[in-house]
């Protein structure tokens, strides 16, 4: 379904990175979710590039909801989020058009689009579109938190630093949620959060780029949620994650590591506590079968350094078919792995809206009721 | 979609363990793919049990195709695959019917279907579903294969104990992926498979069990398939692979690697080579923006230890609501990961038939015509 | 999706008239609901041919539940229907196979399949596949029963005679649909049967064939469903019947008179009755901009006549590309819209369990509880 | 999956009739197809009120293109087109906001969104929204004419007036076509198009309104598109049909008039001409068992009278659940059926490039290259 992602919840993302307007449509959010437009601008903030780790670029992202949304509450019918391209000072393209930079999707794109792809800026492959992905998750995360359903994405590791895994003790992974509230650079141990910016700014003076990975939990998730084949929890999440640009791998749980534990140390044994039945450990990340089990949903992404970095790169000519040296010219992150880490947020929030829809009805994110 | 997954391809699951029969109905196949029974039946022998590390259970698993097959070749319609369970015993299940298993769906079954579920050897949820997703993948291989698109997995590591990785130039990758050809316990390197039964087999007197990681190789795939936001090659994938029982983390390329890398080793730099365009590494894993670039796709997949134990654990009796000890007894694997080789493949070829058709047009896996 | 329809509940639907099975597979149904092996044995004979107004082929369609169903009750987990294809005498079907029958799908499926199809009896264009979703229906049709949704049709007209229309006021309606209950040619007033047989068998003694028109009543189904684009429930639900061979026109409530109507007759006006909100009349067939409103949704359709027919008919040989004679032998019905009664009954239902779990959740068509 | 439609190629609606914007998102298109904005510009001309047969209202319908085209070519990446709501002066509807309109969906919107719907001007269901769908048809109509698809509507039938139906023969049928081109009051003869606008002025005269019938024609699709069972071009038409407000029926070939006819008048012998496959007649209206036969494709859909009239009707507040009058006030069509032929053929169109789509490939709408 390519740009539409969910069924009883939908997700439908649109834009160029220099045209007109990118943006987002959610169809299916139940009526009556109010609408904060503040959260909404945080969240996109929080995804704009920052200080000297990030691009100099001024994004500014002034949105407009202009359908879905009245008197301040989701209507039940398709909320469109539209982000006009304000700063797209027209830089000349079309001399680099036909080289393709190396990690970016330049030639597949051309590949797939046969030279009508816009080119300029990435085009739809811009990192850029995240942003309606993110004021469109604003929306997802607010419905869940009205149902007690909370998460959150920490930096797990970046370049070659990292932070603290989360808590695994319930209480404490949700303090370490409210933690992270707000957090441009999203760590649990401030000292983490120094030697990666230092570690950053290292590679920015190589003219070169650095990777991460983002853990995300999710607490309050009723049970029984997810399909057993194909629609699996990890399956949908993971097929959402890996519409971020630049993931690489998502695991569940202790994911890769389970691959060297054994079954006495990996199966979580379940227990009764105050009439609830929890786990012991959480090494399946809160997925048994591929349903939720009631504990926190947990899960890794790998996010690769960005492909754009101020180096002489060999490449190819896609038109002319021929070898060719790149070397990239203005702006760019050295770093994107904290600024993905709300995009994480927003997909998550989004397929879990869908899988819970899904489950309990169209109603179940918002019960209130209003008139007859 | 559940049970269901692909849109122009699409592939149904149906069964329970100790039900009737299993099956899969494949829907969307072009007309005129061969047919080879006799391959599926090999690529059934690898998911069988086999030796010592595998549980004494004979399963046997005789197919029949009673749809969708005329004269030896798809017809073009739903092809449907059945299954019988023959051996069955029916061994007294209902005495340990409400103690969930952990690191088993039991609980998260009784969640989702408040005990109508068939409970009797794992139900729906049991490893043996995936028979009948391997004999539906038997026949999208041989699509691909028609159409030069060969694939192929290796256990990465088991126990610990690791496999070389793939070859990374592409020649020496499909002398790899020749080796593994009917190898029911799929590594390149002998030593490490001695290592691994080694291993697996201590487990076993534990009365414990083992994971592991597959990696997989799709060569010969055209660029330009697969699209830039939520059906991404990558995401398409993982959806897919999520859905084989045990699977916690899945990774593309590099994958987690790349987290740590630099953009300057991480980009894979283009270059033309008899007139086709190749990267020089391949740290993405055939995958740019979501799209195939031409190089080959390689993956690797978390297995997690069978949760099936010897030992007692802890656990909850779901029906009484309390704390219940549960020891195991019967015939269980002490490692899956090697069985679930052939089931990546499977899972992997349906979802590259689907991302195919939908590029290129319903005909295009076997594009022969008979009669007018 | 071709042969999967539904998002929440979903059938999909297999099998060639003389291969080895027909089957279908329904997947998403709530666990818990009765499954009712007499009643599906009942609707399979409702579509059997009776009497000398059908064909004198002795169809018997003894089914097997597969999967999904344990204990009497659906699991939830896809329940699977297969139907062995019995009394297929292997006539020699070759001779004509390249000729295409007029009104039949011989020349589209060979556009389609190009010579791979299964030609035999129509292959998986058969009328005989609507078998197995008159199986699958049966299932939905007793969980909506069970939710206080009843539904039924009667032959509105057959071969220009009339039946009289289902009664307007809904009490009155519930008996019509009442009185239909069990009959294999459902008709209101039983002088317009007799009629209609006279009329059939004068179409049969002159080699012909005739057609017919269905009516279809639901009462009891909440207000609420359905969604104002796209998904509309008279959207869905054609979607749906224009499936079953031979349907070439559906409407809903007054359909194509509402053309010749003004406003002030065709509106409904809604008032309050006992608490609750009705129409006084019910030219909208129960639907507000595709949207249930709690009055019966009643609709027609159009069932064109069997194209099998014993005169010599003009006609090509596809694959020589040369016009030729066709003459029909074997054993045919001179009328279907009889039989194609209880295959609306059964798409109808199998639509509407899907629109209504998508609304209300999975577990709202049986919300019983087993267990804990 | 509601607001969207279609899988390869997938249309997402959104807007309220008194929100900021409505619009839609075409995705899947092929990349290369011209974006002709005057074309957009009359096809919305076309769905615009005009003169004394439709209300006074001033619709201009400004539309922008915010994403999808680079160079007045589709890029093949998601296609935004957005209209801004300009002439809604905020009347008060605050004082009926309860009261439901009878034949809208005012109260069934009440059902679904509990009071959260946006009530200003019907919102969601308003006919407004139809602009939007009309402008990503005039898409898919250029990109279906690049391929020999042509398809245009005539009023079939207004209050009670006849035009005369499509001719049979094709060369005819397509100068039917030709002449129907740009008109707003698409008839074939212009003594009808007299007839039906006094029979509308009428009504209007007595505060009523009119309905009728629309027949569509499409000439030069392919043979060997649509699916036997679910996804047949029959059900695939209807299920998008039914979404355009009013319609209550839709019937193909001859449709309801089949169920009168005798097989042997029923079924279009097939016969060579010119080394193609045809047919003597087409009462199958160009679908034999779901998938096209390469003749013209037929159909007709009822529209039921505009239900705004202005007569005191009775109704409910269903808010307070009581009994009330209602007189309506304002601008309101007397007929919209005129309006409806463009909304008809745009719907068609996009339903068409999904079925061609999924057949042929994601490229064949377009197959130019530019570039490499």
């Amino acid at each position: 379904m390519k740009n539409t992602f969910g069924e009883s919840v939908a997700v439908t993302l649109f834009g160029e990175s220099h045209g007109e307007a990118i943006g987002a449509v959610i169809d299916g959010l139940a009526p009556g979710i109010p609408v904060d437009e503040d959260f909404i601008r945080a969240q996109l903030t929080l995804r704009r590039p920052r200080g000297p780790v990030s691009t100099a670029r001024q994004e500014s992202d002034p949105f407009r909801i202009v359908s879905g949304c009245f008197g301040g509450y989701t209507t039940g019918t398709p909320l469109t989020i539209l982000i006009p391209n304000g700063d797209t000072k027209s830089k000349d393209y079309s001399k680099t058009k036909d080289l393709a930079r190396p990690g970016h999707a330049d030639l597949t794109a051309q590949m797939k689009y046969h030279g009508f792809q816009d080119y300029r800026g990435g085009g739809h492959f811009s990192g850029r579109i995240t942003a309606a992905l993110v004021a469109a998750g604003a929306v997802a995360i607010t419905a869940l938190k009205q149902k007690g359903v909370v998460l959150r994405s920490h930096i797990r590791a970046c370049a070659g630093v990292e932070d603290r895994p989360f808590a695994a003790e319930e209480a404490a992974l949700r303090a370490d949620l409210a933690v992270l509230e707000g957090q441009s650079f999203p760590v649990l141990e401030p000292v983490a959060a120094a030697a990666m910016e230092q570690a950053i700014l290292a590679a920015r003076e190589d003219r070169d780029s650095v990777g991460g990975i983002l853990e995300t939990a999710v607490c309050g998730l009723p049970a029984g949620v997810g399909e057993p084949w194909f629609d699996t929890v990890e399956g949908v999440l993971a097929h959402a994650l890996f519409s971020i640009p630049a993931v690489k791998g998502v695991e569940f749980g202790s994911g890769f590591a389970l691959a060297g534990m054994r079954g006495s140390r990996a199966n979580d044994p379940f227990r009764v506590e105050e009439g609830r039945f929890v786990t012991a450990t959480n090494h399946n990340g809160g997925v048994n079968g591929g349903i939720t089990n009631g504990m926190p949903v947990v899960f890794r992404t790998a996010v690769k350094p960005t492909p754009s970095i101020f180096q002489t790169q060999d490449t190819v000519d896609f038109v002319r078919g021929e070898n060719a040296p790149l070397t990239l010219e203005g702006r760019h992150d050295p770093a994107i792995v904290h600024r993905a880490a709300v995009v994480a947020d927003s997909v998550t929030a989004l397929a879990l809206c869908d899988l819970l829809a899904l489950r309990f009805g169209t109603d179940w994110l918002a019960e209130q009721k209003k008139g007859g």
